[in-house]
């Protein structure tokens, strides 16, 4: 694939990422950051990112053949719909939010002709922030879900997957309800248990934490405005998710008031063989 | 600080990281590990973790100067115990278990005279099993804790602190309740979560699974017998931690349904705070 100008919007580490793959891979001829603050477009341009910016959404589209969302999910329609209204036709739009619901459905609903809106997810990331954590090699071996409604073009959705196939990514094609539900299990409730472990910390035992408190709760570092709208969000698969969780850990409180040590073992072993299956286990 | 015969009985991970980095500062005139297969007790030799090995507790440590029980917190009471009964006068005994009151109370009452014990848990450790994964810097910069009591020898709690502190641990004493209060919240109580969590994620969902995950269930790759057993023996205060948790759960699932953003997002900048905290935010 080739891309002639790809605009990026919101240039911190997820689309500072995208820019410094597609610049060394070149598979744009021009990579253009749109920011909100000067001193952002300037790092991401020292640092490779992007060959220009501007801070002015319209004039940072209007010419591009590919638009890539890369900023928090609550603001996101709007901006696409902005971006949609200026675009030139023929114009691709896709985005990198952890929702894809709200997203798509809206963007879906109010888009104009001549222009195509395509939701994308890459699972990386991290909760570090910044162009300055970005990283060409982000998305290499990752997973990265392209959605597909009744309304999605053919063309739109083949070239939104080789994007991010040329990126070094898998792509794994799904509807934007079964998108929600599943991360809702493997990512957004995780970030709610960790952000609660982490909120009932009692500051005397700080220096009592080891790596396994470091581990369990290290995304509850990510931006909490990123964060509250993804839980905005998905709402309603998030408590779906919350409540299949509190259902298995009534399990587990009511075996150890129990003191019941043979299926608490079970319980571990179950977890452990799941765990184990996920790979990646250091510390 | 310098020891005559150096006994672990244990040579896994921490026994095999303590052999190595008592060999390597040489803190002891010889160390001596007591193993269930010989082995495992062949692996620890070659790598460096002991000076010799033997399957048989009795005579692995008649003549130790001191003894360290790196075992499973569950057997541990009848270990100490039975060492305790063929130890020479004098020999400082301590462990490395998770938990403390149990082990504490139960060797002290049971203890015969001119034989000390003190009990220990320094904060550090793996899901990982074996003394291949053993390091020499593993309590380097980390927290060691050495439980007193009115029991406690002041001797044998200063041989106990010089021990660590030589391994170059910090030290921090505290009363075996105490200590297991803290550590359910610092420690079980994670590890039960990440168990939780693991053991929900559907098959289908696995290739979903990023690094949030995987690193918010790491732990639950963990020994399920030893981790039965700790669950066991700090029952109470684990399940105080866990209504802990609960609570506070249950206050976001609260604002979640009433979809109130302000309280979530003031939730997740609170835990951003005190993760930020504890440092060591790296993916």
């Amino acid at each position: 694939m080739k891309i002639g100008i790809l605009s990026i919007v919101g240039v911190g580490l997820i689309g500072g990422s995208i820019g410094l793959a597609v610049r060394q891979r070149k598979l744009a001829e021009r990579v253009r950051g749109i920011g909100w603050r000067q001193q952002a477009l300037d790092e991401a341009i020292s640092l490779g990112a992007i060959d220009n910016g501007t801070l002015n959404l319209r004039e940072g589209v209007v010419d591009a053949d590919a638009v890539i969302f890369c900023t928090p999910v609550a603001g996101m329609v709007e901006q696409i719909l902005t971006v949609a209204a200026s675009a030139k036709r023929g114009t691709l739009l896709t985005d990198v939010g952890s929702t894809k619901a709200v997203i798509v459905g809206e963007v879906e609903n109010r888009l104009p002709a001549g222009v195509d809106f395509v939701g994308s997810h890459p699972l990386a990331g991290s909760e570090k922030r910044g162009v300055r954590f970005a990283d060409a090699t982000l998305f290499e071996g990752r997973l990265a879900i392209v959605t597909k409604t009744p309304k999605t073009s053919a063309v739109a959705l083949e070239r939104t997957k080789a994007l991010w196939e040329a990126l070094g990514s898998q792509v794994r094609v799904m509807n934007p309800s079964e998108h929600d539900r599943a991360v809702a299990i493997t990512s957004h409730l995780p970030h709610l248990l960790a952000a609660t472990l982490a909120g009932i910390l009692p500051p005397e035992l700080t220096e009592l934490t080891a790596s396994g408190f470091r581990d369990t709760t290290r995304i509850a570092a990510g931006d909490p405005g990123l964060w509250s709208g993804i839980f905005g969000q998905n709402r309603t698969a998030v408590l779906a998710a919350l409540a299949m969780f509190r259902e298995r850990l009534q399990r587990i409180q009511d075996a150890l008031e129990r003191d019941d040590v043979a299926e608490i073992k079970q319980w571990l072993e179950s977890a452990q063989k799941i765990r184990e299956g996920l790979g990646d286990v250091t510390s």
